[in-house]
Parts: C-alpha cells; sequence; structure tokens
C-alpha cells in the first residue's frame, strides 16, 4: 500500500454509472498524483493509506466500481523511532 | 487512478475480436502516454480519468476485452482549494 | 495498453509448458524493453498494441499461458491531428 | 517479490474494518517506502520478502483484507557467491 | 514478461508455508533486483523470462503461493537480427 496526503477532489459528470456517489480524491503519493476512491470519509489534508490494483475494489463501498485505487484508513501516526 | 488528457487515436486493423469496435484512445498520464479503451465518449483533448488493471474491464462496453486501461470518466474539476 | 515496437525474438527449450508453440517477440515500450507473447502474428518492425496483467491472457492464444504481457493489435496510424 | 527492510509502523483508528488486528509496517523497497501487512511476525529493522498485488491477500493471515503488499518472509540470507 | 539474470538465491525460515521447498531467486531486471520463484530449474548466471502479477502462479510449480513474480523460463537465445 501507499502513504498518502489528499490534496484535492476531482469531479465528473460524464462517468461510469458505478461511480455515482462516490468521492473521488487527488491523492500525493511517492511516485507522483493519483486518484483514489474515498472509502473511510478521507479528507483534503489527511495523511491516508491507499491501496492499489483488485484489492482497491474489495472495500464495501468500493465493490463492482471500475477503481484501481482506494482509500482505505485514515492515518493516526507513522512510527520510525 | 491516472488523471489524463486525450491526446490522440489508435487505429488498428490486424487486432484481437474483441475490440472491434472500441475507441483506442492515446492519453497522456503522469509517467508517459498509454493506450485506453474509451467507455464514456472521450475525445481529443478531454481531461480524463483512467483505470488500469483488472479494473479497466469493469464498465459494460469493455466486459472480456484485453485491455489493461479504460477511460470511466470525463474530469468536470480537479479542486485543490 | 502499451505502444510499443518489435525488436527481436526470444527463444527457450526449457519452458513452462503452456508456452510451448507460442511466439515470445522482444518489444520496445516507453518505459524499455519487454517480452510479450504474439498473439495477432505480428513481427519484427511492428509498431504494436502490447497489454499487460492478467488482460494477457484474455485472448484466446494466450488462454492459461503465464504471461503478464500480449500483443493484441498491429498499429495502422496513430493520429493526433 | 520485492527485498525490503521494515523501518517503522503505521497506525490508523479509522480504517476498513477487515484492517483491524493486522500489522501495518513501513518497508523501504528499491522503488521506495511502502506499507505492507505483516503475516510472519517481522519487526522494525528485518530484512523482509514482500509481495505485491493479488498474491498479497494468500497468506491466511491477509485473505479479504484491501491489500496490495504484504510480508510474506524474514529472510535468513541473501547469496550472490 | 521481463528479461532477467539469476544473480543470487534468498533463503528465510520465517516464511509462509506454501513457499516451503520452492527456491526463491535473486534475478537483475531492467527496473532492478526482484525475487522470483523458480519454475524451471534456473540456476546463476542463467538468463531467464520472469512473469509478474497473478500470471506468476500459473505455472504448476507456484500455484497457491504468495508469489508475484515466477521464472518460467531459461533463455536460449535473444534475435534482433
Amino acid at each position: 500500500m501507499l502513504l498518502g496526503r489528499v490534496t484535492g477532489t476531482v469531479t465528473a459528470t460524464a462517468k461510469d454509472a458505478s461511480l455515482v456517489g462516490g468521492a473521488l480524491l487527488l491523492v500525493e503519493v511517492p511516485a507522483g498524483e493519483i486518484i483514489a476512491l474515498d472509502t473511510v470519509g478521507a479528507g483534503k489534508g489527511d495523511q491516508v493509506i491507499v491501496t492499489t490494483g483488485s484489492a482497491a475494489r474489495l472495500p464495501s463501498g468500493a465493490t463492482g466500481a471500475p477503481v484501481d485505487a482506494s482509500i482505505i484508513a485514515i492515518v493516526d501516526s507513522v512510527s520510525k523511532a
């Protein structure tokens, strides 16, 4: 999974029907900016965990949606001590 | 998913039968240029959302096609406010 | 998918049984050189479309083969007009 | 798979329910830092093997969790002799 | 698939049970060093073909193992003539 920071939102009217009602957030991850479906109520500025590939469709809010990246957690702490 | 810009079209006669009738568009994404199957009527110059991997075959227009990237939305706005 | 150019062929005697009879072509794609299973009769110098991941096993000639990249079209034209 | 080094831990309260009880470790791999679900009792400083994609959900401790990276071994030795 | 060169072996006692008995080889591929499960008897110095993602679990020796990369052929020749 990827550690990321929510930097914005993306809106689209013409889209796959299964995306209706889903929040598409812009997330800064190590390799650059991606779009991820939010499944835990994340918002701008939150540090989040993004899962990719087929895992992105496992959260209940993402089932059947044509997504390859989902936010699955809002980070409390990253400890390297 | 990836934020991209449609930059052109790719045509091919010798191709997998399941691709017949599908629009293969050239899309500029952060890591470079890829080819994606259009499933929402996107056209040149449109800012789009591209999904990759097995997700690319979930839109109704892509079922069973050997594609690893599909356009699933035409972007209205990207807000970073 | 990836736009690529066939640059050569790879032969192997000691290989997975399901690869016997399949043409393994060397293809130059944006990120470098990969090996792809040919499913449309491509040859050296052809500009091709390569699909990756589980999509690579959907063409009839690739079913069950342990491949993660297949050539699914020979390009006629790429138009950016 | 990727050779990695555990560098820390990530905690999150707001997360997908299936992640509860799982240890999310920060792992340095060749391409940078990722988060992986631990399935073998790895700890900080351990050299580990990380598997990615759908393989990450095969270990018993990861079944059904929306993860795309899991630690599947603690390395004893890497020999290049 | 990736053209690679076997550069070493990785051993691990604490590992997923399904990896017991499998040879985990270090392989130099274009993007750097990865670990792949050997399924064709490859050894150090061999030029090999590595398949990745879910394809890596299709060879008989890899079924059910949590691997995302497997060696599926030992290369005889790469011809660019």
